[in-house]
């Protein structure tokens, strides 16, 4: 990346860690054996790639065996959504994958509350007994709002509990894509109380085009892609060992430097949206301020048009994103501003900043200044 | 890798190309953006992306809007099968992604004659009216067999002009998975006369986990993976922007080299094969060995015990197959080889030796008298 460049845009893509890219290395010209061949070379090489899913295993807590590796979150959102076939509920706000596999079914959608929040109480409502699976994002990918997680798995519990003193065997799921959140939250299963866990490589510093499914032993998955019957016949297609060994090492870097990274983040992000409201009062912070991710900052500037501010601000070396990376590329309005009722002269003057590993104290000071200098201008100028 | 090994397992895995790397390189850490990201920096990627479709499309003779990236071949065939839901004819001896993929409907699997040639009358005496799609991979991944794909293709031609005529608009697809067969075989897919590409990097000194699935603009392809409506919707999820980049250059330098390669492949392994032969005149070459993948050799050595030889061979630094590794993984015995009618004594004593950009004059002779010397001892051994 160029030097000049001051991204802000940690939601949508991450560069891989230099200490990532050194663990892949040795399995693309090296250690290339097809794990599933019988001699010695390969057989290390399936030993090193079931030693980083165990990592992985390790650092969600859970077990390797209820690991499904696939090729990044949208894939393994398929797959969950896959093990059922009754009614789902999930949230209006969710990102494209969750929402485009739940429509696959008969599909309840939760409105969240203006900051953005899921609460358990709206999921209580919307379970019906014939709902087998309910899906929530950890963190929501625009605002960084971070859901009620722990509170939707007691409903969940007691619904299941119902079920089970009822004699009723429908079964009943709850998927969190954890994959904006794991960066800066906790992502243990057991602590959070989920049956199935998202997550992206992508997102975490890991190389694109890896993710896993994890999901506890009495789900029943059902594959999507069926072959060679690798991942127990869940997911099949020769594995991906330098991927995989490369999202056990970002996984496992962003679990020691978790507490540590987010405070750092935080403290930028508070500093940057204390410069920008200071000198521009009448902005709106978007999603819920207490639970938020420590990185993410979505703010709108009512009456301002946020893609001229975008291309303003590229100019200048800084680059933010009007909102997603997904619906931004079609030009429509955010589904999520608009599940939270921000106002339309509020929504098309929404930019989402989200710092990360390339952030520092230096170059957050350089972007609030160019913000602030931008914005200004592109005031002054719609006011002419 | 080890400068002892001889590697001679090309068929299950190939270690990415040095130039194909370096192609890949730029985009870990510096061009990491999101593709659909707004900002010139990521529209520079996506254009990226795209002019790597864009060469790939071009060393298939095809245009870049037709082709769907995938996670690789398994994931392609899925896409591929996806696409009908009547009746489909393969063949018994086809890669286990397929064999999997078929039987997801209703389907007839057509015999090979006993060198492994999947004959154009078969499939079209298998063809019934309900008939929607044909998959026959380019060249056997055990025996190396070059496929009749261009008769099969006019069987299936003349077929839809049958249709046509009698006014029935049930479709008519002939997929061929070609992966095996992509860097000594022109993959054209005009001149092939197919409808359906399935082709993997990893199995062409490209990167794992990267493949793609062509479709002639008639055929009508449902997505297996929904979400951000990625690759036309047709297969969700943020790009692979390295893996696409290294998978054109490792197609494009596969096309460059190719006859010369597969000149260089078959005098490596008719030498090889010779040796052999001479040695072991009761030794068995399966597959056609006219129409045969150049660096293909499949031998036999009757009442031996081919995964002992293995063994011996690996502990001497030779790595060779026994059969295709999905299959020598799960312990039995190759369903290919039964399918050609091999009997189990003769079957049992299979080794599949592969040849690839790692042979040269050096390595297959010294692999040679490795070979005899240890087959000799083995014989030997099961005769006291």
């Amino acid at each position: 990346m160029n030097d000049e460049v001051i991204y802000l845009d940690h939601a949508a893509a991450t560069p891989i860690d230099a200490k990532v890219l050194a663990a892949m290395q040795p399995f693309f010209a090296d250690d290339f054996y097809n794990p599933s061949a019988p001699y010695a070379p390969a057989v290390k090489t399936r030993r090193e790639y079931e030693a980083a899913k165990q990592l992985l295993a390790r650092t969600i807590g859970a077990k390797s065996d209820d690991l499904v590796i696939t090729a990044g979150a949208t894939e393994s959102i398929n797959l969950a959504f896959a093990s059922v076939s009754g009614h789902v509920v999930s949230s209006s706000i969710e990102h494209h994958a969750v929402l485009a596999a739940a429509k696959l079914h008969d599909v309840t959608f939760v409105e969240p509350d203006k900051k953005g929040i899921v609460s358990a109480d709206k999921i209580k409502a919307a379970i019906t007994p014939k709902t087998q699976l309910v899906s929530i994002a950890l963190a929501n990918n625009e605002l960084g709002t971070i859901q009620p997680i722990r509170d939707i798995a007691e409903v969940i519990r007691k619904e299941r509990e119902r079920r089970l003193l009822a004699g009723d065997h429908t079964p009943l799921y709850l998927h969190s894509d954890a994959s904006q959140g794991v960066g800066q939250l906790d992502v243990n299963v057991a602590r959070l109380g989920i049956d199935l866990l998202t997550l992206n490589a992508a997102k975490v510093y890991g190389p694109k085009q890896v993710g896993l499914l994890w999901a506890a032993p009495l789900v029943v998955l059902q594959p999507t892609i069926v072959g060679g019957g690798q991942e127990r016949g869940l997911r099949s297609g020769t594995e991906n060992v330098a991927g995989t060994v490369g999202f056990a090492k970002a996984l496992e870097l962003a679990n020691d430097h978790r507490k540590f990274e987010a405070d750092r983040l935080q403290k930028l992000r508070d500093k940057l949206q204390k410069q920008l409201v200071d000198a521009f009062p009448e902005a709106v912070l978007s999603g819920n301020l207490k639970h938020r991710l420590a990185g993410h900052l979505h703010i709108s500037f009512p009456n301002l048009d946020a893609e001229r501010v975008l291309f303003a601000l590229e100019n200048r070396g800084v680059l933010v994103a009007t909102g997603s990376a997904c619906a931004a590329n079609k030009g429509t309005r955010s589904h999520v501003l608009t599940a939270i009722g921000l106002a339309p002269e509020v929504a098309d003057g929404s930019l989402r900043i989200t710092l990360g590993h390339l952030s520092n104290d230096e170059s957050i000071a350089k972007a609030g200044t160019i913000l602030v200098e931008e914005i200004t201008k592109e005031y002054a100028r719609s006011t002419r």
